[in-house]
């Protein structure tokens, strides 16, 4: 069974008639334009799975050959995952990620930065990370959270905050001319959910070293996290970069949920095989000899 | 149907006297301590998988953890993967890189060196993708090119060749002494069947953009090339950085070969689940409260 309705219509933080759309809009138990449950998630995950590693392996073919667009650039995606805590970050990039070839993938996590990453404008650590032509970039978290922890525990000053917002949509914009497609993703999981998670993770001692007692305090400034979220995405989602949030307290939602976004993005680019830049039939009568 | 034996006793490239062995001494239509034909052959990849990528977690949790061993230094696999060209490295990649999670993997895929690298010594490049504590690092090429087409092709001095050898081992060494558990592999592949690769790349459109007119002309020196590896082997085979020599005509064995090897390195590790470094009845207290 697979997903009804164009993801990007079902899941983009704005409604139809323009209205930007934050967590609050979202309900985390639904799964909007699943009709099956848990196991036929599971199934549509993994036969979708060829799909997606299909598109990609051609994204990356069209870079290694250097085909352009018609504006003259290589063409390349780039998907930012940002999520509280347990929300499902890491099963993205194990089961949606992880199903695509390695070697055209480029990804990279951001953590607190370092204090050579603190001495620089926030955008400096990012731009390493940006995916060359042909490739699939995928950042677990980024430079949101300039934007979201620093506004929520106060680490940047207010107007800073809001300055960064045009900064990143002028970094965005500056992805796009060059061939980016970028796709922004929350993951949206309730708190409740979330105290399951963590609850699950202090029982099993498999999972101590996911737990972060740090992540019991943060639960006290969820409202406050969700409105950043909300003014976040109202600030910076484009239509050459737009927000989608995810319900996710069905891990196996989310999962398809980013994978048909995924597809979509490289269907999008409507790429085809490159042509040869060699003679077929001179190469053929070589290789025979050789 | 799983693999009879050690695999690092199967396909190491040296004699169980100690005798160093090279591309010659090993038929690569052969699949060393495999019974099964191709079918099981990929139903035992998909099987172990599982094995692979639970072991790779615990190693990444001990990254986290930052645990060490009795040296004082954290765990780390490195995997280096050389190959003529279609031997399957890319399915190597894709296959048993691939199942394990991404966060947790530093892929590096060393291609001609730029010109900034050139002139760096060769060993400069490969330094910042040595594996952080935690990861598995999987070279696709390495250092190993500086001894093998830069020995075939002349594009290094003899004397500075011979030096080399001894630069890897110590480079090697350094990253043993360090903590990382290095294995390098040769899939080896027979002229022939490099032939009949080369021409389904011709024959198919699609893959077309994988074919290089450059593969026939390395094909000249194909026996130069064995030589090469078979030097480059005796002269850095050791006991912290061995060498296997993986048969490669058949696609889906070498895959299992390099996973068993993957899964053999981890085992050896011998790790557990890091201990929880917070108290863990207290941390309920708090959770359920919050």
């Amino acid at each position: 069974m697979d997903l009804q309705g164009d993801p990007r219509a079902l899941l983009r933080a704005r409604s139809p008639e323009g209205v930007p759309q934050g967590p609050a809009d979202v309900d985390p138990d639904t799964k909007p334009g699943y009709l099956g449950g848990k196991a036929e998630g599971e199934a549509t995950l993994e036969a979708r799975a060829e799909r997606l590693s299909q598109l990609q392996e051609l994204l990356y073919a069209n870079g290694v050959a250097g085909t352009v667009d018609a504006g003259g650039h290589g063409r390349s995606v780039l998907l930012v995952v940002q999520a509280m805590d347990t929300a499902g970050k890491g099963g993205i990039m194990r089961h949606v990620v992880g199903a695509m070839d390695p070697q055209g993938v480029e990804d990279a996590a951001f953590k607190s930065p370092t204090e050579e990453e603190r001495r620089h404008h926030f955008l400096w650590r990012l731009r390493p990370h940006v995916p060359q032509d042909g490739f699939v970039g995928v950042w677990d978290r980024s430079h949101y959270e300039d934007v979201l922890i620093h506004r929520v525990r106060g680490l940047t000053p207010l107007p800073e905050i809001e300055r960064r917002y045009a900064e990143i949509r002028d970094f965005e914009q500056e992805l796009a001319d060059r061939g980016t497609r970028v796709l922004k993703v929350m993951l949206h999981l309730s708190k409740d959910e979330q105290q399951d998670r963590l609850a699950e993770r202090l029982d099993r001692p498999d999972k101590h070293w996911k737990y972060n007692p740090s992540d019991v305090d943060e639960r006290a400034y969820w409202d406050e996290y969700m409105e950043a979220y909300r003014i976040a995405i109202a600030e910076t989602d484009t239509e050459h970069a737009p927000w989608f949030i995810i319900p996710a307290n069905r891990k196996w939602y989310s999962r398809i949920a980013v994978q048909e976004l995924l597809i979509a993005a490289l269907e999008d680019l409507d790429l085809d095989w490159p042509p040869a830049d060699f003679d077929v039939a001179a190469e053929k009568r070589r290789l025979a000899a050789s």
